[in-house]
């Protein structure tokens, strides 16, 4: 039997098991805590540390992937050294991991990017802040996510102060020009070893305070031509960096200087992501099966639609946790919605936590919309909207 | 977090881990071995008897339910006593255990079944002989499968002498007048404790050695009339036995006195069956899925058809194990036939064991049930036809 090792204890490991049962490929976990949502579901699962190397070296057998990309790409050269295959090896997987590596590969193979630079001093930010008219986002170039290591300075002053602040504290900083986005997309693409490629449908994704909340697929009102163009360029970087598996390249659509829709690169994410948990209802080869299938070199599967419209909803935790057990209100979202296909992950209670999605097929987007938005509150308030 | 307890092993308690996993539903396993299909996927896992009343204690949690019909009604009672709820409970289950008591239930309820008598006797057996002119078959009572615990004499003389032999081995037997039947047929039914039922569309089954081979979703030729009446005589057998969980109703099609196709029941299975396989890719709810949410007494969901046609083959074990490794023989089929959908159930190669299966789904007949026998053929011989 084919034997995956998945680094990382979250829902994307604990998904991409979901399929590894039906493909018959035996999954083993490194996992931070027995109880962790992956490791409910896995039982050859291993605890330990992912930053140590010794526990990377007693677990990983087989080919490795993630479901995170914090892995210290040095340990990953370890690894490979001693005979592992690793997808997506070190060497794609820094550009997940570092921005200011990231941006710079960009630009060298033509990606659109926004202009940046290194900040490494304030008089570097406050030049910065100058040659983009104070249209200035600042970067931590590791660690960031959902939101987290990104800032926005108001003024000069502000941005000064805030970029020696942070060096002080010693975050690596990078600075970007503020896109004024119309909206955001995501491209997701998967590629083995052997070099096959598939995309999937570009979708549009819809974030609050940095974090996705919903998913449209496909983007609604998106050109045949940006939407290929997309799909393109999401090949072109996996194909330029050497990306195994399934990456997902989120967009900023804007407004070129002709008034016409074009898209720039916003993040890599080089795992599943949720910009693709529709792909389990919408596609017929989800973002799961076809990253194991990617990482351990099978034929990718095919990436058509199920249906029209795919949206999905975000289940985060509410302010407080109602008293109505999770079961019953799995139960009236099904009564209520049956087309709402709940998928959860395990995760107790906490405020603002990814501790599931809706999917909801079908033909109009707004009517789609409105069901898994209706039952992805329900299932954390207890209340309809 | 809704806890289902399952007791057996198999691929039948496998594949209800896929759906668990994003159905948040937390399953305990009682498996006979830690290496069994199910146990390599379900992490609470107890290793244990299920024919000890000691050790199902110690494992029963939240609903029990089961892979295998083989556990002892007085067990479950006893359960059921302790406060555990057990679905299917032991006088639903008895149908699927004792093929006599299901005859004389099936039979008072008035639904279609053979002329039947108990055994206990060579008298009895040649009387019986005579009254249906030599159309006897045999059945153990209890403990057949697959084709075991079944014959057919050839001869008043064979017969006598069977009878002889089988009660003298201390089986129990009963007789029935064997069924000129024209095909198989199996629908399958799913009903929750508070009462709700549906029925996904009737299948034909095809058996080879008393073993199913293939499965034609939905099976063609049918009339709507006898396609409803086995789906009403499904939900009426469920409703009058307090089936609880999925159940399938093997059926055989027969010609009526008068030339018309008509049918006669066969067996029940309480459980997911193989027969239902072809769910998981046919219908937007897998018997999977239904199964879990009629035991936890959820709304059952859809049995919408996702294609025109879904055909399901097996994958049993060939007469030797070819030495191309089984990841590999998935890649070819892959890359040879992408439509086909490979199910694996984790379980090593032995002559004639089901090891998986392949849905296809498609709108022509013809060519799905040629994809899934070719894949299913290459998966275990690394040949094809």
């Amino acid at each position: 039997m084919t034997i995956v090792t998945v680094i990382g204890d979250g829902q994307l490991a604990r998904m991409m098991q979901t399929e590894a049962i039906e493909l018959g490929i035996h999954l083993r976990l490194l996992a931070g805590a027995k109880d962790s949502s992956a490791a409910q579901v896995i039982p050859d699962t291993v605890i330990g540390d992912y930053t140590n190397i010794y526990d990377l070296k007693a677990v990983a057998e087989g080919v490795v992937t993630f479901d995170h990309e914090h892995v210290p790409t040095q340990h990953l050269h370890t690894l490979i050294d001693d005979g592992v295959a690793v997808h997506p090896g070190p060497d794609a997987l820094v550009h997940a991991q570092d921005k200011l590596v990231m941006r710079t590969k960009l630009r060298e193979i033509g990606a659109p990017v926004p202009e940046f630079m290194a900040v490494e001093s304030a008089e570097q930010a406050v030049q910065f802040w100058d040659t983009v008219d104070g249209q200035v986002c600042l970067k931590a170039t590791r660690g960031g996510y959902d939101g987290h290591g990104v800032w926005f300075p108001g003024s000069r002053q502000e941005c000064e102060s805030l970029v020696v602040k942070l060096l002080g504290e010693g975050v690596p900083l990078m600075a970007e020009r503020k896109v004024a986005f119309t909206r955001e997309l995501s491209a997701m693409v998967a590629r083995t070893p052997s070099g096959q490629t598939r995309t999937w449908s570009v979708i549009e994704s819809i974030q609050r305070d940095g974090i996705c909340v919903e998913a449209i697929a496909p983007a609604q009102g998106l050109s045949d031509k940006l939407g290929t163009y997309c799909q393109e360029l999401a090949t072109r970087i996996a194909c330029e960096l050497g990306v195994t598996g399934v990456m997902a390249v989120e967009l900023f659509e804007l407004n070129d200087d002709t008034g016409h829709p074009t898209v720039s690169v916003n993040e890599l994410a080089m795992r599943p992501h949720n910009t693709g948990h529709w792909t389990q209802d919408g596609c017929l080869t989800s973002q799961f099966e076809q990253h194991l299938r990617a990482v351990a070199d099978l034929p990718l599967g095919s990436v058509d639609r199920t249906a029209p419209v795919t949206v999905m909803a975000n289940v985060l935790g509410g302010e407080t946790d109602p008293e109505m057990p999770m079961g019953q209100r799995v139960a009236e979202v099904m009564r209520r919605h049956p087309q709402a296909i709940i998928h959860l992950y395990g995760k107790s209670w906490r405020a603002g936590r990814k501790i599931g999605h809706v999917n909801v097929r079908g033909h109009d987007v707004n009517s789609a919309r409105e069901i898994a938005q209706a039952a992805a509150h329900f299932l954390v308030t207890a209340r309809w909207r």
